[in-house]
């Protein structure tokens, strides 16, 4: 019998496929020393008894308590870090003005690194409580915080993948805040992407460094043009905004004659391994080139109803067989929980499905067959982040990071409305994932190893 | 100098107007024996200073701690008590099988007393936890268990307005979950009037009886009239769903060649003391009417995105002069707290100001002037709940009821990102509102009274 660094055993969820979610009960999950779950048991398997008996009682051996479930830890596909000191704020104004007017002065505070630890420490710690075991950041242009970012991720035990943002162009961004010019943009992002690959050698859940234009807008063409070489030489993660709201979308349309999609692939920033925020306004042709590029969205529920000026045909766009991941885009959305955003990614697509204006008769007001549903906004929120960023996280099963979270339907300051011991294990997982708060989430673990945890 | 029971010390956020917030920044709030606000004082007022002193290290003088805010009780306009049972659960099923196949089994099992008062029980708690000190619920047909939530509000302490639900119609209603015929509605709602006012009596913080058809499809001719009856004997408060969904909408129409506003008008149930839920498809001449008759609506943003296959146009409604409260609509709403429906009323405007189909243009996408502020939807939790109910709360103003929720900023576990020890006020407000959790509400207060508090 292998020799496991801990075993686990209880009732879990994880994602069948987009649409339909699996029921692991009373399963054991076996980790090996990597953090990988190595074996998955279920109490039919020959040899589930034989295991149990090897570990039952042992150090390494962990059982739920009756109310507990595992999830798998979510993975938010988009965060701008720096945004964490003004969430919640600001949400009142146009995507330009509140950029220009609360965003970026805010950003260029973290050229400060005492201010960047108080703030990214924060963060870290509050989206690890949240459940998000791995998240794709935007820092800064600051090297050094960005750098920081990546260290305090590494330190607390969160997967990150962490951009130093390049915005170069000098007349689109303040000169209080943009990149000194486009050469030193390109230097830094190299001397970053080698530091976070120095630093990922010691670290066991992952850092990666991530090649992060701000958007299209922000960005020259020389500087575009050299982050795609840098993509290509040290084949890593791309991530950026792709046609958002309709003020950027067709700026970019002016400025090259095309859409956002197209001039993204021009310099080379469309991959396997690339993570588009936003995407509402991506047309068909858009859309069949981030499938067939492996591009992914990253879809933003909350943000996109102050910022987006539209609902995403996120149903549509999966159906095309674009990887769809969920993201908090803190914080032009407000919540660092992707429970938050799941569930707003279901209001939202009932709300494309039906239409939004009651003046209108039913068969104009909406967009047929858009509604997502709850298993579906979980599978983004997990298996999909996993799949958009080419990486073996968000689903319990064997060869997968042991990323969890484990959520205690019985916590009494939290305690979920389930009045009968025989609830059927569907209405507790819908119950979940929509009532659970962070209060519920009692254990989070990362890579095999523990990273938050909550007394009672 | 007056003989106050509490006085309270500390900064406060409450409605200016509906659009502005009114920050009161460590101010004394004086409460008398009858739990309510005797006497607000700025520091900047004369007799600040000296009521400061003769009250001030007394054990009925409460000091807030740095980073604890008040903020008005929330007021929620529209809660289906027994249905807590089944909350986020079923939310991808039409209105209509979501009614006969989920909602109606789960309420025929509140006739069962044990099962009515632990859900009950377990509601009630949940809602003070989540800073709701007024409820208007319905219950279910059975007059006892009805009785037994107006009971349970009042021993916990909580402002509940309760009605016994009737749905008479053989036709409509299944076999096993309707009132027996139309004399016993009629005769058992009196019962319950009389009841509910009979425990009002020894009740400081108030119980109130509500007539309380479910909706024009589920009572017949004979029950409508008798109601507006009773309604008119006792000067009752009157609760019911009006113009929710397209189909709820069709059907009143089809059997009345009118609206729901004036169908239920004719029957003498609109009114100052009326709150009608949803009321997604209100024309202009119904919109008149409510201003008129003085009905408010019970705006219940997270139900809507599931069931009323539309946004109601809050802004334009409130415009025209019609009180407005927010509703949690639990379990057409999955969540008891009003803060993720106020997040949810701001969010839905945006969407229906902004529209959604990206795919139109955005001159046809949209309904302008739609959106509402995080004020407005504070407004709608608190002041614009009082009014709707014609009482005298959701304001922390002189002559209204102390009915509060204190909000800890600091508490460790739910921290919320507040960098500056300088922060602004109005944006200190704004993170409150989007993101506290019930973890920040420390103490909740109701008529002078605590009713919940929470240990660190
Ligand atoms: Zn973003
Ligand atoms: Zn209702």
């Amino acid at each position: 019998m292998a020799n496991y660094t801990q075993v686990f055993k209880g009732t879990a969820f994880t994602s069948k496929s987009s649409k339909d979610i699996l029921i692991l009960k009373e399963y054991l999950f076996c980790i090996n020393e990597d953090g990988m779950i190595d074996k998955v048991l279920s109490p039919n398997d020959d040899d589930y008894q034989e295991m149990l008996t090897a570990h039952e009682g042992k150090a390494h051996f962990h059982q739920l308590a009756p109310g507990q479930y595992f999830l798998p830890g979510f993975v938010d596909t988009h965060v701008h870090a720096p945004q964490w000191a003004q969430s919640g704020t600001a949400l009142d104004i146009p995507l330009y003005d509140w950029l220009n007017t609360y965003t970026f002065p805010i950003e260029s505070k973290f050229s400060d690194l005492t201010f960047a630890k108080e703030v990214y420490d924060d963060l870290v710690s509050t989206l690890l409580a949240n459940g998000t075991t791995t998240s794709l950041y935007f820092a800064t242009v600051h090297k050094e915080a960005s750098l920081l970012l990546a260290e305090i991720c590494a330190e607390k035990g969160q997967r990150g993948l962490v951009g130093k943002v390049v915005m170069d162009d000098p007349e689109q961004n303040p000169p209080f805040y943009r990149d000194a010019d486009t050469k030193t943009a390109l230097a830094e992002t190299e001397e970053f992407i080698l530091a976070v690959k120095a630093l990922a050698k010691s670290t066991k859940q992952g850092v990666y460094p991530v090649v992060t234009p701000r958007f299209i807008p922000s960005c020259t063409d020389a500087a575009l043009k050299g982050l795609g070489e840098l993509v290509a030489k040290y084949d890593t993660h791309v991530q950026s905004h792709c046609s958002e709201s309709d003020w950027e979308h067709h700026h970019v349309q002016d400025r090259f004659q095309k859409n956002d999609a197209f001039a993204l692939n021009d310099f080379g920033l469309l991959g396997d391994k690339s993570v588009m925020a936003h995407c509402n306004f991506l047309n068909d042709d858009d859309a069949h080139l981030f499938a067939k590029t492996g591009t992914a969205i990253a879809h933003c529920p909350i943000s996109n109803a102050y910022f987006a000026n539209s609902v995403i045909p996120i149903s549509h766009l999966h159906a095309k067989g674009i990887d769809v991941g969920l993201g908090s885009d803190l914080s032009g959305g407000f919540s660092p929980s992707l429970f938050d955003n799941a569930r707003q990614a279901v209001m939202s697509s009932r709300m494309l499905e039906d239409g939004v204006n009651p003046a209108l008769s039913a068969e104009q007001r909406g967009l047929p067959s858009s509604r997502i549903t709850i298993n579906e906004a979980f599978y983004f929120a997990t298996a999909g982040g996993g799949e958009s960023l080419s990486l073996p996280i968000g689903r319990l099963e064997e060869n997968y990071a042991w990323d969890i979270q484990i959520i205690d339907s019985r916590v009494s300051s939290a305690k979920l409305p389930i009045f009968n011991p025989d609830e059927d294990l569907n209405d507790v997982f819908q119950k979940i994932m929509y009532l659970a708060r962070p209060e519920n989430i009692r254990e989070v673990w990362v890579q095999g190893e523990k990273v938050h945890s909550r007394k009672l």
